[in-house]
Order: structure tokens, then C-alpha cells, then sequence
């Protein structure tokens, strides 16, 4: 018996890669935050994320699952890339998800900044083909580009759509809040066929209510889901590089995860966890709280 | 008059024990945190709840109660034990609880860790039989041994079950939240007549029924209170031992005390205060609001 | 192009004042902290909260208003006063807000404690006279003396009714929690016309019937709007010299603010930001979102 | 037996002033900030470094001396002062050190600000006549007025000197480091009679040279110890209002003071702690170390 | 090429106990803090001060030596251990570290608190004999018993001088600082053939002479060397559980360390780091630091 | 009069450069951290810095200098460069440097990275010709690549050594602490003609034999400095993002960089500072000082 403060930091104390012959569900790291606008920091977010999950415990009680039974689950350790050039970055982030893919298994990341996601949806639609995506986060991440930059932690799902990794209509915003740059900003994002639901609009609904907004949205397509944690009130994840006042609450968040469980998730990230702003790991533990319940729900998917 | 940041550290600016002949409720500290599983630090509870209690004025509102008049509270101090010994600390704890409930007055307790619960509740069964429980926390604290030991911060409740400390069918956690061992913890909770409400409950059902629903499970019984401050979201409450995403808010924590108004309150506590992990005594400043509330009720009930 | 943590700190990156020939709204700082009764350290709010509203970009989505378009906004810097003797202070802080004003436009003031804003409505009512007031706060704000000052951060709304500066039957507290000195307290405030909404009537009412309770307040009357950033609760501004358990989420203050689109604020202020206090600059980022709320209200107003 | 972190706080667990019948030296908080021209917060030092002083032992192994055998050392509590008007402060400060020293004992005062020294020094000087003075600090704190006000954290000397409670050439600053308004500064300093001694000297010549000059100009007249904790590094005290950085390290500070006891100590303070900026207490456990220097020396010499 | 943010903590990123066929040097953790009477935490040093290490290179220019190359390190991750019981945790720890030791490699701990000292001198001593010793700490430790315990974090060498694990006049305390309980407790030290050397003399004979005394001290002995990184000044390690002013800086302590290096360290230790209490790390890199120079010793005797 | 807490934030409150009409010295800010191998955020350390300055009076009593006299000195605002493309970075500030040189005046940066010495020495070469230089720091800054990438903080002297930027023999390392990758760094590095001085080296010989070498080193020719603030301990300067135990003292460095004085120093940069793991401002507050000496040491070289 190994208290839970002991032993190495893997996610949720699961065995690594390496301790085990095959694997169902991999947590993976990538901490790159070459592609940040702001506060930096996210680099440190799977290390955090690690440690912030030392508490997780093997049953999920909502979704009445032992996601650690059944199939393998594992830690993956950290995809290596550049610090320093994000075009470079992003081609290593999506040859080590499609080095990991190849098995056949599903990968749960942890950022790093949301520039992550656009590799990861290229190597999780490379497999399972154009996706539907439920998207958490304050931004919508479908700016164009930045300094000349075209990948950026506020572009991924712009790339995405025009790379065609996307299925028009199936996609959904959740939690937006904050000011933008324009009233086109709106309108471009509702052009590449997403569905916007602020942070007001799931107070004023209610959890269950856009659960099956969600729902109806993802279909029955493989579904990725991304998580900017930045969608949390900073009251509850201030350990992030872009908040904006007015988020969701941790409790909504998960309600809202784990209300997705009739879909079925081939693919998924919890980003923008910046340490160094954080405080007694508030903004790691939600974070390891979600990626939690995504490998609950994809062990449940796979499980039936 | 003395301004609010100045003179000695007691719980509410109130007199000590020793400066009053008698005295009918009794605020007391219990700087113990040998039963921590994971973040330690629970023995600096008390002095960090008096400090963050500097500001509490004497009229509740909500309650319209002078809870300092009529009735004489006091500060008692701290109950002293030993950090070591866990069995001998328990013991002294229980010595120290009854030794001041000969007087035939209340107690309200600042931990520590919530094994200190288990003590106070054999004091005040022993003066009340056997009690009503209304337990707010994340966790259920219903496990048997860890590390082979009977007596820690996840166990008081199975023990005094067993101890016959508690009525069936009258207690009940609330606000329970984040992952379990197994299904089983559940089970076994619920054989020992424990009502479960989880923090999601709480939020889609709101305050005023789950106050009902307590006040039902309470009935007319002797009551007793404990709160584990981890009940809150880590959001409110990043000063603690044991966090998990996805709490209650402090306004839902006091409404629910609050409503408790017309049950009769015998013994209560507050822990697992952990300042080491708190910032700007967030976490003390919520936990000297639930025991003000708390002492209030008290109050109301011995005026009645 | 410039990034959002380059350049000199002006709330929101505006302009200063002396870099634009007129101006219409203007933000300005009063870091003036001499009135406050437990932690100190307002003074510092002007600088954090603008250090804070980097991010703020020109769109408002709920608002669907770009509110730095059309009349021109600026920073004004900071209103210059004594640290040592209130009743100077005050008076400069009214001379200065004054001159200001003399221009014809309107100011959004960031405190300071609660003490700048008689000054700032003895100079908003001079130029529009009697006023209504909405207040978001955790207190009254309307006791009489403390150590025998009549002016500090607990009194600025008695003085305000004392010299005639408020419309009677035109105001309202909004999100008061924690203890009272006596139920005196209530009653001396509604004795000067004051609607009392609590944080929990806010949290059983909800957002929209808050707003209309608020707004049938204002009426069609010169409206003053004044948050104390204690109206949040600690999880959302642990930032702040008095905070009180049990306040607003972020996300229900922006929303009552959003709330008084209808109205015609001719001036505002946002105080008791204290950065010694804060956490990765949550306080500062919600108060620079309610600042950026109450510009927005005031310029859709003006362009109307 | 108590742990450490039990019970109530007072310096170094003493008794309190009202727990003995008569008393020698008395430890007393002046929870006073209203003279701070930067960071504020000291008045929350007492408490701070009271709770900063339970790990204290009671034998001083480099003086070979228990200071709290012999004569009586209590905790006085705080001497209660208007947080807003600093003249008034400044008396009733002066009145609570007369009414304390009235007993014949010798007073060693936590701050607050170091607008406190003024009346602690008419107090002291008021029983033992011209004082010597050994000043720790950066700054020189002879300056003249600040925004028109006479008494104020830089100012306590130049007050002290005019009013004669100073001997002439027998004061001394030590440790100074930082820039200065001008060279005028140091040329009025000296003409009162000071001694400077900066922090470099300090380093450039050693403690024990550095004590024999101190000593030197103390002579055999009643010596006033007063250490402004600002004169250690920012490293060394982080918790403090107005940091500059090059500062003494608190082995050098505590060597120097404890290199005065051949002088005849009457007074002392320890000032400027302001806890919100304070790490780990290290602020008010250098604080609580130097105070706890200063009664060894007077009871050594009491002793004597 | 991996960043040295990314990939499993390991100390100083090195191969795992698991992944190599044998080694000589091993780092182990030892998460217990059962024995603290303070500030807890030290549970967690372990983690903190692997994370710490990242950023330490392969050669150490001091030393001029390559410590990873020739002979094998590993981290051989952590020590499990009661953290309920003390008797209990120190068979369990003292099992551990034989079981290492069994292969013939060399032990580098890093607590935990200092209780843990006791058992890896048993089992050092199993294999070497009486050892000689050197102990960085701010106190004495040993001490005989607290609340009636005999291996506390205050009790470790003489619990071992009372088992004969030490040699007698071959062992020295360094850095002492901070008040005693009596002066019997020097007295009772000496008596046990240590040599106190104060973090005054340090600074009054500096690192080379003190080193000087050291080596001489420990002679061609078998050395053990135990540092307790509270031998630091707050200043350079907030992050531990019993601070005292006035400690060494951390310069100080790895010149002192690296002059070590003519004798055979067989065995060392670095305990008392409590990351709830660090800031930015620093405590942790210290520890890193003191563990890696510790480590290169070990190598250059190793490779002798 | 203006309160040092009021007021838009410019080092040390000097005229921005729109408001005079012509400058002899400016502080420019760098705003770029892509060349950051570990904890990344210096691109916030201009404005950290800035308000860290806020206390800095116009009198350096060491040097008996008012830096602010004589020519004028202005606060240059940000040069504007890529967050995302260190090339292009790298060639942003040289023109901007090269832009605000073209008046005639002299330079003093705040950091940013290391990374932005290199395009500061180019655009200073240009000037002055190559340069001697002295640079502080714990790291050597003259590796080749990483990660592939020429330019990174690490990097900047060998480039700038292989440009001709840098006299041979005219330069220095001080401070030096902390593990290497190798042997062959040390003979690299003094392959270019570097003298390196370690900080264990400045403790043994002191302040005042380490200038010596240093001015001798530098001699009349045109020198550039460079402060990589991690030269301090990290006791000194957490907010930093490679920290190495072993540091200097910020006393020892501001000794150092007055010692300077004789020097004509003709560029300069204060780098690394990282606010987000800074506390209390102190490690800002150091650089702070550290600008204000070299500030002071040009107007002292332009006065002459």
C-alpha cells in the first residue's frame, strides 16, 4: 500500500507506457506553450497535472464506472518538441500522436497551450476520419492568425476547419465569455458551422439543458473534446495564460463532461494549465478532475 | 473601542473561557491533523480560523440573531493532544470534550483533521444519546482502516456507527463529490443508514429542498453538525487537505447550515482548515462564517 | 502590432488623456486607502486593475458594442490626494474629480477604498443632480462614524443621503452578506430609502428579476453605479479589504451590471481592489471586466 | 504539555499582562499603519509576528541567558489607536506607553508603522531622560513632513530631535541602504548628531567592528533599540512596506543587536512588519528572533 | 532532445531504479513527516525536490566531475511508509533502505522530516560500522523525547548514539541557530562527543577553516552526512517546518558540502523540505543542489 | 506631490519619451521570452520592473549622483517584437534599437530573455565599435544551439563573440554557480577570451578585489553590461526562469556594478526577470536597483 503522496507522478498513479504490453487509453503530455499570446506558462501543465491527480481514486460514482478496469489505460509520458519554433512543434506534436495512435488506442492530452489541439485533431482524424467537436473555453479559437503566425493558441479549430478535420454543424463552443475583437469574430466562427453557447447561456439554461444541445450536435460521429480551462471562472482554474471573468464553474464543467456520455469520444485535451499561477494546485486538480471523467467516458465507450 | 485587526487572537473577538464564570456555548480548537491522508496541515486550523474571524460583527442577519447576547459564548482555546499517537490523541480529545461539556454547555470545534470528530461525538452522545448527523463534506469518511488504522480523517462516521454514537436513518452527508475506491463505499455507507447528497444534487435540486430533506432526516433528535470544509469547491476552499473539484460555493454551504434553523444543534464542528494551502484566508474566512452560523443556531435554541 | 503585455499600463491600452484632444468617458484612478477599517492596501488597486485589463479587447459580445469606438474613452491616470488625512483627501478627491468633469463627460473611477465615492458623487450630482444609486457591495456602507471619523470606506452612502446627493427611493444594495453591527443597522438604512437585495436573494431570484427590480429602482433618474468588489465572493476576489463569505459569483455581478443597459449611468466606480490580497490577479481581472461593463453601458448611452 | 501550534497566541507564549500581578519587561503590538507612505499593512504585524514567535525557546544559547526567568516578561497585548487620524494616534499611543511604563517596567513594541517610535520615544525618554539611539532601518527617517503631515514613518527622528528625547552623538543609524531625495538629506542627518553606518559599511568592516562603534556611541546613557525590519534585505524580509533592495542578512542584524548587550537597553521596537506581503512568516520570524534578542538583553540587564 | 520541463520527474531526470541492471548511487525518497512538530508537509519533499532538479546539468565545474558517468545513479523512487504510525515507519523505512543496501550501492535520501535520519543510520551503519558524522541543521537534535516520543524529528542522533551507530568525537553539528530549551541541552550534546559549530562561526571563520574542522573531525571514517535544509536562513529556505533566523545561506552550505570531498561519504540524507511552505522552489533547488553535490561526492569516492 | 503608489507606471517615474524633446539615457523595455529554455514569463518583466521602481529617489548617496539631473533620462516605453518567431524577434529589437540609438543617446534594457543581448549588442557595436563586457550572470550564455535554434537565452555572447561584436579579452563572467553540461563549456567559453569568476570566487575575495579585475578586464574600452538577474541566489531573486542555488547576495551585486564607476559604460540590460514566480516584488525591486545604478553610472560617465 503506497500512500497517495508517494512514488512517482504518473496521472492518477497508472502505470506508464512501458510497465505494460498494450494499452486502450493513454493520458499523454504535451507541454508546449510556444503558441501562447499572453501569460506562459502551460509548458508545466502535464508535470502539474500529474501532481494536481494523486488524489483521483479508481471508481467514478456519476458515471457508476471503474474506468481503470476493462481496458488498459496508461501514462504516456510527454511528446517531445521544440520550445522554440511552433512550426516544427506542431509536425512533432502530430508524429508522436500518430506514433501513439497507431495501436489503435485513444489518447486523452494534456497541455500546453490549445496550439495542441490542431496536431491532435489531424492525427485523431487521420484515424477516425472528420470529427464532430465539443469545444470548452472562454475564446473561440477560430482567430486567424497573430503576428503573420498561423498557428497560435487562439487559431487551432480555424486550421482545423479549413484542413477539413471538422464535420460541418457538429461542432459546439461551450463557456464563452470575455470581450473580442469584433462582432466578425461571431460571425466567421458561425460561417465554419459552430454553435456558440456562452458561459451566461449555460447559467441561464442550465446544465442539463445544453448537455442536450451537445448532444444533439455531436450526433452519433466521433466526437474530440477539448477543454480550455480558461472556460473555469479564474475563481477556480486562476492557474491559466488568457482569463477572462465570468466562467463557469467547476461543478458545470463536469456536469457538462460527463453529460456527454452517450457520444462517443475518440479524442481529447485539457490545455492551458499554467502552473506558475496557479494556487495549492485549484486549477490541476479541476484539470485532472476533467481528464478524469474523459477517460471514464472513453472507457465506457470502449467498454460496451 | 478596538479596531477590528487589533488585540489577542480569540474566535469572534470573544472573551476566553477564563475571563467569564459560565458560559453556555464554547468555540474550541483541536490542533490535530495526525489522521491526514494526504496534505497535512490541519493543526494550524484553529489559529488561522480565530484570525480570520476578526471580522464578524455581532447581529445575523439572515437569522436575525445577536448570537453573542443572551447566552455567554466564549473561546475555550485549543484542546491540547498529542501529535504523535493517534489513539492517545483521540482519547485526549475525548477527556478534553467532556471535560468542558460537564459545565452542561455546547461546543462548537475548530480541527484539525476530521478525526477529531469521532471523539467529540462520544462526548456529546454521552451527554445526549445517541445523535442526528448531518455531515457536509466531499467525502464520505464511512471507510474502515488505512495503513491499518482505525481511527483517521476517513473514518469517524463507521466508527461511531459502530459505536451506536448515531441514530439510523437519521444522519446524512451532503455535498459529496469526487471519485470513490468502489462501488461499494457507497453500499456500505448506505447499511449504515447514512442518506447521501451529492454536491451535483445540491445544485440541481436547490438549497431550500435539500434543506427540507435534512430537516427531515434530523427530525427532533439531538443534532449533531460537522463540517468538513473540503464540501466546498476547491474554488472557496483551496485551504485544505484533501480537495476535489466540483463543491458547493460558500453562499449554498451557510444557506444550507442556515436552514437548519429549526433543528436542535447540540454539538458541532469545522475542519480540515489547512492554512498552509490558503491565500488571503479564503478558506478561514468561510470556515469562521459555518461556525458563527453555527453558534447562532445554537444560540437561537438555547433562548428559545 | 503590439502585444498585450507590451507598452505602458493604460486601463484597457487607451489612450491617456493627454494624447487626445477631448474625450468623452474617462477612466481614473483614486488610489486612496486611508479610510479603510481591517486590511489595507487600495491604493494599489488603480495600478493592478490596469496591469489587469490587458486583455480587455474592443468587442463586447453581450453587449454587441464596441464601446472605444464612437465617443472617445481615455485613461485619465490618477486623481492625486493626501495618504495621511481623509478629510483632505475627500476634498481633493472632489476637486479633482471636478475638473474633470468640467469637460462635459462622464468617469468610471477605480478605488481606492469605499471612501471616494462621496466625493465622486458630490461631483457626478453637481452636474446632474440627485441621483439614483445602485450598489453592489457586501455592506451597507451607510453606518454613521467608526473611531469617530465620518468619512471612511463604511459611510460614504449616509453622507451621500445626508447631503442630498441621492434620490429618495432610488437606490438599492445589491449582494449584502456577512453580520451587522445590530438590526439597527437594516432599519437606519431603509430609513433613507435604500431596497436591500442580498447575495442569497440574488441566488433565489435570479439574475433577470434582480436586473428588473433594479432597473424599476433607477427609473428614468441620472443613474450612479458603485461596486464594491466585496460583493464577490472571496473565491472570486480574495483581493479586497473586507471580505465576507457567501458573495456573488463573477458571473452574476457582469451579468446585473449588463442588466442596467436600460438606464442612463452618468457616472460609476469600482473600489476596495487590494493587490496584496490577490491571486494571479483574479480580483483585478473581475473589477477590469466590470470597469470595461459599466464604459460599455456609459458609451451605448452616449452614442443613443 | 502544549504543542507549539496550540493555544493562543501571544509572544513567544508568554503570559498576558492580565495573568501576573506585576511585570518587567512587556512585550506590546501598535497595530498603527497610518503614517506608510507605500506598502501599508503593518498594522497587522503584531498578530503576525506574535504567531511568528511559538517556535521561540526560552534559553538564548549565544547570550547563555532564559529571558523569561528572573524577571517577569509578559504579552501587554496592543495598545488601541485610531486606524485614521494619525495625531490622535500618536497620543494615544503615548498615553498607553506612559500608563504601561508607569509600573517601572521596560517596553519592547511591535509595530506597525514606524510612526510609532515618536511616542514610544517621548514615553521611555519621559522616565529615563535623552535617550541614546541605535537605529536599524534603510532609511534615515529623519525627514522633515510628507504631503504637509509632521508625523509619519519617515519622520519619528527628526520629531524625536527637535523635542529633544535624544541625546546629541550618541545615535546612530546602521544598515542603511537605497537612494535618498537628495544629498541634503544625509547633511541634515548628520547635523542632528547621527552616526550613519550603511549597509555596505556593515559588510565592509564586520558585525563586531561594527558593534564597537555602536557600543562607542551609546556610552553608558539609556539605550532605545529601534529596528525597522526593512533594514535586512528584501530576501530577508519580504514582508514589509517600503523594500530596498542591498539590506542587511538577518545572521548580521542579529549579531548586531546582540553585540549591544554591554549598553543598558530602556526601549526598544521592531517595526514595519506588513504581513500581506510576508512568505512562510520568514518576515515575522526574523522579526519575532530580533524582538526576542532585545528582552534577552533587557533581562540580562535588569538582571544585573 | 527532451526540454527539461518535459517527461516523468525524476531527480535530476535520471533512469529509475527499474530501468537499469544494478547502480552504486541511488536517490530515495522518504515521504514521512509523522515525526514533525511543527509546520507538517515534509510528506511531500520528496516530489517537490525531484521537480526541483530539473534544470541540474551533468557536470559539476567545482568538482570538475562527470557524477553520472562511471558508476550508475538511479532514483529509486520512494520508501513506503505508515503515515499513522512512527514505530511502525521507522522498521518500515529502516527495511527499505536495507533492502537497497543489500546490493552494495550508496544511499542519497531526501525526506521527509528528520525522524527518518534514525533508521538510515541503522542500516548504513549495519553495512559499515560505527559511522562518523556530519549534520547540517539549525538544532541540535537530540533531544530525548517529546509528548513521551521517542523518534521524533528532534530525536534521531541521539537515538543513534544511544545505539552506537555513531563514533564517538567523530561527529559535529554545523550551522546551529535559534533559541534552545535549556542550556542542559548543549551540555547533554556534547556529552555525546558532537562538536556544535553555530551559523555565527561559520560566518565569523568562514567556509574554508570551518571545513577544515569538519574533515578533521570526521577523519578516514566511514561518513554520514545528514542535512536538514533548516541549516538555511529562511531567506533561502522558506519551504521547511521548524525556521529559525539567522541560518546559513545556501552558498555557504554547498561550499561546505563540496569541501567534504577528501572523506568517504557512505551514506547522506536531506530531509525537512515542505513544499506548502516554498516559494517559486527555492527551497526545493536548494535541496537539489545540496543532494547533487552530495551524489558527486559519493561518484568521485566511488571512482577513487 | 504625488504619492510613489500613484500614477501611470514608468521606471522610477521618469518622463516617457513622447514627453521631452530630447534624451541622453533611456530605459527601454524588451517584452520577449521565445528564447526561454526552462520557467518561461520575462516577457512581463518590463512592466514588473517598472512598478517595482516605484520607490527609487533621485539621490544614489553611494555615488553622490543624482542620476536624473544633468542630461535627461526618459522611460522609452516597449520595443514591439514577435511573440512567436525568435528570428524575426531578434531582428525587431536590433532595429528598434538601432532607431532609438540613432539620437545620439545610450541604452539601458529591461529584459526579456537573454536572448535579447545579442541584438542589443549589435545595434551598440554599431556605435561604439566592439565592446568589452562584463556580464553577470550564473549561467555562461555561451553554448552554440538548442534544439537546433542559434539564438536562445543561452546563446547570445557566442554569437555575439563570432559576429565581432566583443573585444578579446575585454570580457568576463561574474557570479558564475550552477551545474555545466560539461568541461568543455569552461574551455569553449574561455576559448572566446572570457575571464569567468564564479560566485564562490566573489565570496573569497570579496566586492572590492572582484571589481578590480573587472575594471582591469574592461579598461578604457567602450563597455557593454549584461545582468541576467539569476546571478543572484534564488533567496534574492525567485522570480526568475533558470534559478541555481549559490547565488550572490543583491548587496554584492549593486557593490559590484557601482565598482564599475571608472568604466564608460556605453549599453546595458537587466534580463530575466520573471514576475509570476516573483514574491513581493523583490526580485523586480532588485533589478529595479540594479537600473538605477547602471542609469546612474552613464549620467555620471555623460556628466563627465
Amino acid at each position: 500500500m503506497v500512500p497517495r503522496f508517494a512514488g512517482f507522478s504518473t496521472f492518477a498513479r497508472l502505470p506508464t507506457i512501458d510497465q505494460v504490453p498494450t494499452w486502450d487509453i493513454a493520458v499523454v503530455g504535451i507541454p508546449f506553450d510556444g503558441g501562447t499570446t499572453y501569460r506562459p506558462g502551460a509548458r508545466f501543465g502535464p508535470s502539474a497535472v500529474r501532481q494536481g491527480s494523486r488524489l483521483l481514486r479508481p471508481y467514478h460514482p456519476e458515471l457508476a464506472t471503474l474506468p481503470f478496469e476493462g481496458g488498459q489505460v496508461v501514462d504516456a509520458g510527454d511528446i517531445t518538441c521544440s520550445p522554440f519554433d511552433i512550426e516544427t512543434a506542431v509536425q512533432q506534436i502530430e508524429d508522436g500522436a500518430n506514433e501513439l495512435l497507431a495501436g489503435g488506442g485513444r489518447l486523452v492530452a494534456i497541455g500546453g497551450d490549445h496550439t495542441v489541439a490542431l496536431p491532435l485533431l489531424r492525427a485523431t482524424a487521420k484515424r477516425h476520419g472528420p470529427l464532430a467537436l465539443v469545444h470548452f473555453d472562454a475564446h473561440l479559437d477560430t482567430w486567424d492568425t497573430y503576428f503573420g503566425q498561423r498557428f497560435t493558441h487562439g487559431t487551432p479549430f480555424r486550421r482545423a476547419w479549413e484542413e477539413g478535420l471538422l464535420l460541418r454543424d457538429h461542432s459546439a463552443h461551450v463557456g464563452l465569455h470575455g470581450p473580442l475583437y469584433s462582432a466578425h469574430d461571431l460571425v466567421d466562427d458561425a460561417a465554419m458551422g459552430f454553435l456558440q453557447i456562452s458561459s451566461t447561456d449555460v447559467a441561464s439554461h442550465g446544465v442539463e439543458a445544453t448537455v442536450a444541445r451537445l448532444l444533439e450536435r455531436a450526433g452519433s460521429s466521433p466526437l474530440y473534446v477539448s477543454v480550455d480551462i480558461d472556460v473555469l471562472d479564474p475563481a477556480h482554474a486562476p492557474g491559466t495564460g488568457t482569463p477572462e471573468a465570468g466562467g463557469l464553474t467547476s461543478r458545470e464543467l463536469l456536469g457538462l463532461v460527463r453529460g456527454l456520455a452517450p457520444a462517443s469520444i475518440v479524442g481529447a485535451d485539457v490545455v492551458e494549465v499554467a502552473p506558475a499561477y496557479d494556487h495549492a494546485e485549484i486549477t490541476a486538480i479541476a484539470a485532472a478532475h476533467v481528464l478524469y471523467d474523459l477517460v471514464t467516458l472513453m472507457a465506457r465507450d470502449l467498454g460496451g
